[in-house]
């Protein structure tokens, strides 16, 4: 074997692990975001920019906001999810930098003055922290259920703000019955990978 | 603890690992690196469309071409790096979806038939699959160096073609001598996450 990390960890996070569409109704606790936060914050991004903002829904008005904006097919296991996320990327993320990159501090203004730079940095790296957040929650022991099937400016409106890019929405929990899909195909490593 | 996840696993992706910016001169087998993509393959995308791809450049002669088309700063680290990898999204992965997604064939039609909604979601899915490889060069005991300071239509021009996107480019090795700054701040669990 190739690599340093242990095979129950390996099947935790990627060979058993899998995407959710059903939950039990045991809840999510604050402490277990704390937990998950507290591990992937330290996954790496340019700059260390690390621009996700993420809001949990749990209120039931929050729920019933979000419902309509959620498209069909994912409307149901979105009200049943113990936890639902909403992911976004801060393009304002520039205001933070001289504080989360003292070696530079000037990259603030050096490479993040314009605004579409940092919409375009800020959804890259954000993107990256989504999928140290989906690991995260299931270094938790929790099954994630990412979706990007939702009306995007309209989650925008309702829960986020001009500065704040939607990216995806988590369903977060313990996976219930028939939770997934059978585990689909992947390409061979020679489809994905060359050698100049 | 709130995560199941094993301590020395936690270390070994996120806690203690760090983006390298030196590294020994130990090589990076294939084997390694079948291994790595043996692992994050697994990692979720929508409709598991899996749109990374990978150049690894290994030959003298394409480290010379890659070279001069890095930014100053990433030349040096890039020249002395054991392996560099080019990773990229695919724009046409429209095409392996009937394999890719056997529930639902028809996804390829339905939801990608236009170019700019496909590169959209192959650059969203791409960065995740980015960030699993980030997180597989350290489960493989290595250090990532993830850089997006290079000319990137250069990079296209040069190491892929006009349906391949660049989205960063990944030094890989055994960490060196002064590898890593300092480990920088991260945001407080209150600035980043919020609940409705």
């Amino acid at each position: 074997m190739s690599l340093v990390l242990d095979p129950a960890a390996q099947d935790l996070l990627f060979r058993e692990a899998r995407t959710a569409n059903t939950f039990t109704d045991e809840p999510v606790t604050e402490e277990q975001v704390q937990a998950i936060y507290d591990l992937v914050k330290y996954g790496p991004t340019a700059f260390n920019q690390t621009p996700l903002r993420i809001v949990l829904v749990r209120s039931a008005e929050a729920r019933e906001r979000l419902a309509p904006l959620m498209a069909e097919g994912n409307r149901a296991k979105t009200a049943a999810a113990p936890l639902v996320a909403i992911l976004a990327a801060d393009n304002e993320f520039h205001e933070e930098l001289p504080g989360l990159f003292p070696h530079f501090p000037q990259a603030k203004d050096a490479f993040f003055a314009e605004r579409p730079v940092r919409e375009r940095s800020a959804g890259l790296n954000a993107a990256l922290q989504a999928a140290y957040f989906i690991v995260g929650v299931r270094a938790a022991g929790l099954a994630a259920g990412p979706m990007t099937g939702f009306d995007f400016p309209g989650v925008q409106k309702e829960f986020l703000d001009d500065d704040h890019t939607p990216l995806m929405i988590v369903n977060i929990g313990k996976p219930g019955e028939d939770a997934s899909f059978p585990r689909s195909p992947r390409l061979a490593y020679d489809e994905v990978i060359t050698t100049v």
